[in-house]
């Protein structure tokens, strides 16, 4: 019966007991606990977490999909040759065949096409009204909510110990950053993701900054590393992902001195959610299952076991 | 005699009364006052900042050249052809002619080759050690000494008003890093600099991090508005430099809705530091003390009648 009794001082009451959360509790004790040889000072803790299947639900298709099939739909009202040229002419006629037959970096590069050519600031109001009216098809929620409640409580804990808490994403990172402060309590300057080149300049007096139609980073894998490096400059201590594509990430995470906890979400949950891993294209699972184990500080995270509930809803 | 009495309750102490020092404690009092039309919340208060001859000086050459001229000493001892070989020839034989015809590009170019082709984290540390001994050759103080004391007021009494302030500069992002947080109480992960590009890779079982000989981004000019908003996502409220290199920063501060300021410091004091603006080659300044007065918000700034001090030493 204690399962029906919520305990007022657990920080993670979304997480059902086990090694998992132990262990969580545990690394968080070592590295907060002032005048022990584990502590670590707020500056060097760094908390870094994938976006898509991490931290919300990314099927049947990762949420900037659904936002790209309806920035199409817009474009091609004022282009309609559009309808007859793939890749949008799949997108258009909801032809799901021949949209799963594209890659992962297909799909991003397709992202910056349709995001493009228009001022920054712009797209960001364009996503940020998008994703006020936007629901997921299945689960008959707003994209917005379709957030996983144990991971929105981690964050919430990480950041009460003065955790600097990142997304590090494969997802854009405009498109991200416009509703991650509101979600997950991450301000902007804290996302890290797939980019497009920028282009400052001069329109008589106007300073314009435009987002041009062209890849600048590709945030997935190897990347990931070295946007941490690049944007952060220290190794975290904690990271949290779900496919192959966050495995360099944890990786390095695990790899530095002393206490670094690398989890690996694994989703094995068809009645709460998805169970899903090496079949997801866009994302698989693979590599990461027998790896993450083996590291030092690394564990897999199952939805299934270690989650009471997955969505607020 | 009001002078020689320093003021408890002023925050700027190091600034002479004056319409600069006003314009400064006026626009933070705006837009931190809540309940009114010009008020921000913290999360939009950043503040962007050039480093060199902006916040410490870059005068004779950058401090990041002596590290530089230091690095290819060091280099040079297991590598003795380097000395025949230009451009390290110039630095080796203290060759100042010469190294006075290096171009702002080709110096961060060199200086990623000398930095380059070690761990990330070696580098960090090489640098870190270097800051604890290397002396400024005119001031005879250590480098890190010789930062401006109104700015670090600046900084200090910014971040008291829950701003957030980040270094746009177009130095070595991990060099600056090093450094940055002890001297001006900004954090690794808000300096935005050069960047070399990095590889992480498995060699065996271990993940490495290694910075490549390989310019990723040179952050001088319009790149400064660019890696601002890849960065950080938001425009600044209040930006500040020194020279023509940061003017693309302070057009795209001051074309912000609401207040914002956009500063540009004159080095007019040949007396207590410098006094030079077109003819330093590394930085000239030209262009800014024409366009940044009619920016809105724009306002020039004199070493020389602004500042009641300059060093703390």
């Amino acid at each position: 019966m204690s399962e029906a009794v919520p305990d007022s001082r657990d920080p993670l009451p979304s997480w059902n007991r086990g090694f998992v959360k132990a262990a969580i509790l545990d690394f968080v004790a070592q590295v907060t606990t002032e005048g022990t040889l584990t502590y670590k000072p707020p500056s060097q803790r760094i908390a870094t977490f994938d976006n898509d299947g991490t931290l919300w639900c990314e099927r049947p298709f990762l949420v900037q999909i659904y936002f790209l099939v309806d920035r199409i739909k817009a474009i091609a009202i004022d282009n309609p040759a559009l309808a007859n040229q793939q890749p949008f002419k799949a997108i258009l006629e909801n032809d799901r065949e021949t949209i799963a037959t594209f890659t992962k970096k297909e799909l991003v590069a397709l992202i910056f096409a349709t995001h493009a050519g228009m001022p920054q600031e712009e797209f960001l109001a364009v996503a940020a009204s998008w994703f006020n009216n936007a629901k997921h098809p299945h689960l008959q929620q707003l994209f917005k909510a379709c957030i996983y409640q144990p991971m929105r409580e981690l964050l919430d804990f990480l950041k009460a110990h003065e955790f600097k808490n990142y997304i590090v994403t494969g997802g854009g990172v405009d498109f991200v950053r416009v509703i991650a402060d509101e979600i997950y309590g991450i301000p902007p300057e804290h996302v890290i993701g797939s980019s497009g080149k920028l282009k400052f300049e001069l329109q008589g007096d106007t300073p314009m900054l435009t987002k041009l139609p062209e890849l600048n980073s590709f945030n997935d894998r190897e990347a990931k590393v070295e946007n941490i490096a690049l944007h952060i400059g220290l190794r975290p201590l904690l990271a949290f992902g779900n496919s192959d594509g966050d495995l360099a990430m944890l990786r390095y995470t695990a790899a530095g001195t002393g206490n670094r906890l690398a989890l690996l979400l694994h989703h094995d949950d068809s009645d709460r959610e998805y169970a899903y891993d090496r079949d997801f294209k866009i994302s698989p699972l693979v590599e990461g299952l027998n790896v993450v184990p083996t590291l030092q500080g690394g564990m897999l995270v199952s939805m299934k076991q270690d989650w009471k509930r997955v969505f607020l809803f």
